[in-house]
């Protein structure tokens, strides 16, 4: 028995039948004892229809009327859970992001959190009632609706968990978990009873779209312990959660992140002299490109090699700078591919295993996969190769790291 | 120049081309130089869906939630036409019921509105917005979301134009103004560029359903000059006001109004005693039929013959209700009928211009029509009769009071 946070996304409570369900689940929860916050998005679909309409009134809608319309679309979700929880027996009330009070700043359609009010929600949790709360939305200081941009909801659940210091934050989601790699390129994929913020932040990072990297970030800021949970099927879930010091033999790998959505840019024969860097990268971030592997080589004779990769979408953009910022700078040529995937070895772990980098190389070469560059942070390794030889590389990794094979048998919390 | 509430309704608002067209006619009046709050309801429909999704979760919705769902319909319209405002140059602010604040009593579904807020709202209006406000919602004092019930939307505009002290409360409907009588009865019938609001309520609630009575109270109460106007066409509309001690001449007649929607019970041989009519229409009342008429004759031979009308919907379950109390006062039978129609004249002027009453009887005398029930008040005569003589009833009744006749040349405001 404690305070639980669940939040349901779009796809969970999109459709009377659905809404319903998710309250035979928070039902249950409640018939255990718990006291439960429950976050919801809008109805799948919900929030584009209004969007659609906003953009057949004006091309670039106010963004403060942007929010006032978006905003209803969560509001309509909580009053019917509210309504199918009381059908169940299930004292339940609804709360907008005013009536809560989450305070957030002005910038409207991707608002941040500033403060929330946990009076009311204290208040009605005392009075018995299930708190259904509508997810993605606040008020700032003046009383404007406003809205927290992509993954808001995930936000509002983690922020309501930490201001009310609950036991737990369960996000709900169509996936059971968060998995050693992705089970549709890896047969053994195994669902991680627990993982650490930093792990899941590097995973989520790479294309495990499972939960928004800002409430993972959110979570781990305020120690939120955060589960990832399928909405209609049973189980553990994912736990994620601080370093565990209890746990005396952390896996060293905790899994297998990968991203074929990127693209790699070269610029060969660079002069060798400080500043080089941010005259290339500079024009790229004034054009709105984002970058993620930065590479550059020890240059001789003066000159270096320098690389990095963008999204994709972005890569003709991308050249068109880098051509002129080439003609500026003297460089000799540049260079682009598209067909490179990224993949990562994640883990906590490796900070007190050492050869983690050379068990991964070992294992990429012993299937003859070329390695084109290679960055690394504290808890992760990425290499850049062929993007043909993606699933091969994820495969063998998996493999060496042992991830294939169940840890010790305890279940998860 | 000065400050003009307008109230749009769904019909008005009910796709995002006639929201545009609202945004022009708003947009017109801003460059008159006015300062304007617009009232809007819900795109017709809409409301009916979300009733219609609570309905598919829970039988009789918790009414709390019942208001958080439908209110979100009014807020979308705020948005959009907010939007609109701005595309065509108009600085506009949406405000649901809670960021105006409209403070209301606690009975969800059916709430009175209890004090305005006009702090926002000046100061919106001093920064040089048009406010758009979402009609027909509140709060209550705890910030729990309400709904005005019927006719809401209305009542908010008017209880804005007092609480701001609005120059005048424009209500655009599909009619262009309050007429003599139902132009579709007679062909005579002409607009009327003023009445006064005593006028106005016995003329709605004879079935001119231009304006909710509750809406025509509350101005009358607070003194706000109410226009009804056509939302799409030009034209002055009828200016419903105090009455106007400046016009020498008023006319006696304001205009005939009409009702089909009745049925009228007689219980026949009732003792005459004490106490009798409230043994006759209490058990009514407990069965929740509204009474309208009711007329007793002075009884002969210690026995009085007593009738009513009511609703036509309600007339069975009131004939069972009238059978079972017949045999308990030991009347001698009772009776019913449907086939009539209710014609009243109306008209503040009655008061001072005797003669107003037998002058009906003539003008129904001549053209042969037989009165069944008679029933007065200060500023209007209403008789019952035959329904087949209805249409007739109004023809000569228009005729004879003159109100075929343009009235002295004035225009309206």
């Amino acid at each position: 028995m404690g305070l639980i946070v669940q939040k349901f996304g779009g796809t969970s409570v999109g459709s009377v039948e659905r809404i319903g369900q998710v309250a035979d689940k928070v039902a249950k929860f409640r018939a255990q004892g718990h006291d439960l916050i429950v976050v919801v998005s809008a109805m799948s679909g919900e929030t584009n229809r209004l969007i659609d309409l906003a953009h057949a009134v004006q091309e670039r809608p106010v963004p403060r009327e942007m929010d006032t319309l978006i905003s209803t679309g969560e509001q309509v979700t909580t009053a019917l859970l509210s309504m199918a929880l009381d059908v169940r027996g299930v004292k339940a009330k609804s709360y907008n992001g005013s009536q809560v009070r989450i305070l957030t700043d002005d910038a409207h359609t991707k608002a941040r959190i500033r403060e929330i009010d946990d009076k009311r929600l204290r208040a009605g949790l005392d009075e018995g009632y299930v708190l259904v709360v509508a997810g993605f939305q606040g008020v700032d200081e003046h009383g404007n609706i406003t809205t927290l941009g992509r993954g808001g909801s995930d936000t509002t659940a983690v922020a309501l968990a930490a201001a009310l210091k609950a036991d737990e934050c369960q996000i709900y989601t169509d996936v059971d978990g968060v998995y050693t790699t992705d089970p549709r390129v890896v047969d053994g994929a195994r669902r991680l009873d627990r993982i650490t913020f930093e792990e899941m932040l590097e995973m989520a990072s790479m294309g495990s779209k499972v939960l928004q990297i800002r409430a993972v970030e959110f979570a781990g800021k305020y120690q939120v312990p955060l589960r990832v949970l399928h909405s209609f099927k049973e189980g553990p879930g994912t736990l994620i959660t601080l370093e565990d010091a209890t746990q005396m033999e952390t896996p060293t790998i905790a899994g297998i992140a990968f991203n074929r959505d990127e693209a790699k840019l070269t610029i060969l024969g660079v002069p060798d002299m400080p500043g080089i860097a941010h005259k290339i990268l500079g024009p790229i971030g004034d054009a709105n490109i984002e970058v993620d592997v930065i590479v550059q080589n020890t240059g001789e004779d003066k000159h270096t090699d320098f690389s990095f990769t963008v999204s994709r979408t972005d890569l003709p953009r991308a050249m068109d700078v880098l051509q002129s910022v080439a003609g500026q700078i003297g460089a000799r040529e540049v260079r682009s591919d598209a067909r490179i995937a990224k993949v990562s070895v994640v883990g906590v772990g490796m900070r007190s295993h050492a050869g983690v980098a050379s068990q991964m190389f070992a294992a990429l070469a012993e299937v003859g996969i070329n390695i084109q560059m290679i960055t690394t942070s504290e808890i992760k390794i990425s290499v850049i190769i062929e993007e043909k030889f993606l699933e091969l590389a994820v495969r063998s990794l998996h493999s060496s790291f042992g991830l294939d094979k169940e840890p010790n048998d305890e279940g998860a919390a």
